[in-house]
């Protein structure tokens, strides 16, 4: 099954460990997106047999992202990418000069930048949180949060180093004081399974570990939350009828502006095929950690090298230092050499580090040669 | 040379006429789709030379988009859709409380859903304009500005009749107010040349008549208004750099948000260069007069047929109402009727009318086959 994937990956001998970035398409899921703009082209592209056809499309890959994730299809709202969606959540609260907005000190920048804005918009007061490798995450949120706090942000899986957050127990935590979590989802989507009954708002993609094309990405915004977030950037497919004055929908077509590329969206729901037809969420997730895992242990042994967790993955990601590495640009060029090589992973510059994203298809064939090839360059 | 387009889009003996709904992809243009998601998933697709790749691809769309307008590439942003151009606009300007936004009552469902969403936000007085064919649209927005009267929204080219209004006196008119208009381009960008001198903030989308993928918007904003308006949707693509705080972008970047498809930004300069090489924009837009001005004149003589301009198009949209159709549904069955022959224009529901795109390289034999077609329906 593994190798019928891989098959589609145009591999050729490339060493792919960047799906934290963006992941592979897959050759059917690209042949699909072909089909549909020559398909739809044919039965239009505007008419009202194409216009079907993309309303169809549009749910049928809502509901297989809904069924992957265990929610209904109506919490869920397509955006561009996780930034995107990050944005329609944060928007879309009715903020109040002085509230609190808290962001740990890990955050990527497609998060820190919609966090800055709307703090500025709306005068709010920003608070931070340092999630160092030692600090238990739960006593340093609970720690930080204000009684002016109203939302945390928060990623599921640290870009910068791999590490889980506890959704359950952190939801529960401010559920508690009256504050929502906002999860940057981007690196967990696709990797761990996640009890959505303990999620208020999840921000993600579909370009990465889901591998569909760049631009699929989604908000889950539950239905305890849902009555108190309202659309910010809306269009004809945010409202179910326009006049005299526009109401929007109940649920998450409401965050959805206009036209969109459906084609994309086509794609992607035969990329969800595909991992369904991989094994189940546990299995996946499983298999991950336990590659992941190896590459961990193999990083461990090495005295050249400082891991950036100090438990194996519990995801995809796994982050070090080359102690000789000094510089961002340093771990750029040694980035480059082994991409020279076929061989992918990604420089972090803050903090400074090296990341491989180990998806379930990987082996420890590929493992091995990025091992190799590491020790070759230093 | 014509006809050398015309092959590349798939129409078969099917005569299109709903370019201003969505344009035909050329084939080429896809083509060079399907070759940036093959090489770039072999580049990596996440590594140092796709990155560079799809950096260089942005721009270099965008300035082959700035040339065609004949502005700065620094002026543009490329956004989703049309809608999703008008929301950046809209949200973006340091809105007080009881300022006045003048809306027409021939606005698309795409420009009323952000324009009614940003007066509830920021508690606007919502104020409105009829442009009734026998208005003449510079005295009906003169007389409805009001002192407190902050942005006017205005389509360049109305979905629903056709009408062509007056850009630049229209600005001059505005300016002299302090008032900032913005337009709705979705039926003028790609149909008419424009003085960009004379406009401030220009929303519109190259899937119709500029023939790219669904995807590809932009917003044009001047430099004399660009410092007035603030990012609302933020992410990494919308800055410089980011810590300790996020520096946006000084031109149209920082309205731009992180992940987007660039494949279709691909496409979409094939489709622009397919332009180009057909003829200037004056000549494409003539032709485009002349083929619309054909239709126009047949149906004005026809008695069954009320047309919506009194005048000849001087866009690409003929709007006109069967005098035995009296509601929507019997138009829509009408389309479908046609659509079932080969034959695409569409129904209208506000006013009544059926709408027929006619794009420079429709033919006079395919205006004869919809005129017939339509003698046989009625």
């Amino acid at each position: 099954m593994l190798q019928a994937l891989r098959a589609q990956l145009d591999l050729d001998g490339r060493v792919y460990f960047n799906h934290g970035g963006q992941g592979l398409l897959p050759e059917s899921s690209l042949e699909r997106l072909i089909w549909c703009y020559r398909h739809w082209r044919r039965c239009g592209p505007f008419s009202q047999q194409a216009e079907r056809l993309a309303a169809e499309q549009v749910q049928r890959t809502r509901e297989a992202l809904a069924t992957q994730l265990g929610v209904a299809g109506s919490t869920l709202s397509w955006a561009e990418s996780t930034s995107h969606s990050l944005n329609i959540a944060l928007w879309g609260l009715d903020w109040r000069p002085g509230d609190g907005l808290l962001v740990s000190d890990c955050e990527h920048p497609g998060a820190l930048a919609p966090a800055c804005r709307v703090a500025e918009r709306f005068g709010l007061q920003r608070q931070s949180v340092a999630l160092s490798p030692a600090a238990d995450p739960l006593a340093a949120v609970e720690a930080a949060l204000q009684p002016n706090t109203r939302l945390v942000l928060l990623s599921h899986v640290l870009w910068n180093s791999g590490r889980v957050l506890p959704v359950d127990q952190m939801t529960r935590l401010c559920r508690e004081r009256g504050v929502l979590v906002l999860w940057d989802g981007a690196q967990g989507a696709g990797v761990l399974p996640l009890d959505y009954s303990q999620v208020d708002l999840y921000a993600s993609t579909c370009h990465k570990w889901w591998m569909g094309p760049a631009g699929t990405g989604f908000l889950y915004v539950s239905e305890r939350v849902r009555p108190r977030l309202q659309p910010t950037y809306v269009g004809w497919r945010s409202a179910e009828r326009y006049w005299p004055d526009p109401v929007w929908y109940p649920d998450g077509r409401a965050f959805e502006v206009a036209t969109i590329p459906v084609e994309l969206l086509a794609a992607l729901e035969q990329s969800l095929a595909l991992h369904a037809q991989a094994g189940s969420a546990d299995l996946r997730a499983r298999a991950i950690r336990d590659l992941a895992g190896q590459l961990w242990e193999r990083l461990k042994a090495d005295p050249q090298v400082e891991l950036l967790a100090e438990q194996p993955p519990e995801a995809g990601l796994v982050c070090w230092r080359p102690k000789r590495a000094l510089t961002f640009a340093d771990l750029r060029s040694r980035v480059q050499w082994l991409e020279a090589r076929g061989i992918f992973v990604r420089a972090i510059p803050q903090p400074l580090c090296l990341r491989a994203s180990v998806h379930y298809f990987n082996t420890t064939g590929e493992i091995a040669a990025l091992l190799e090839a590491l020790e070759r360059l230093d």
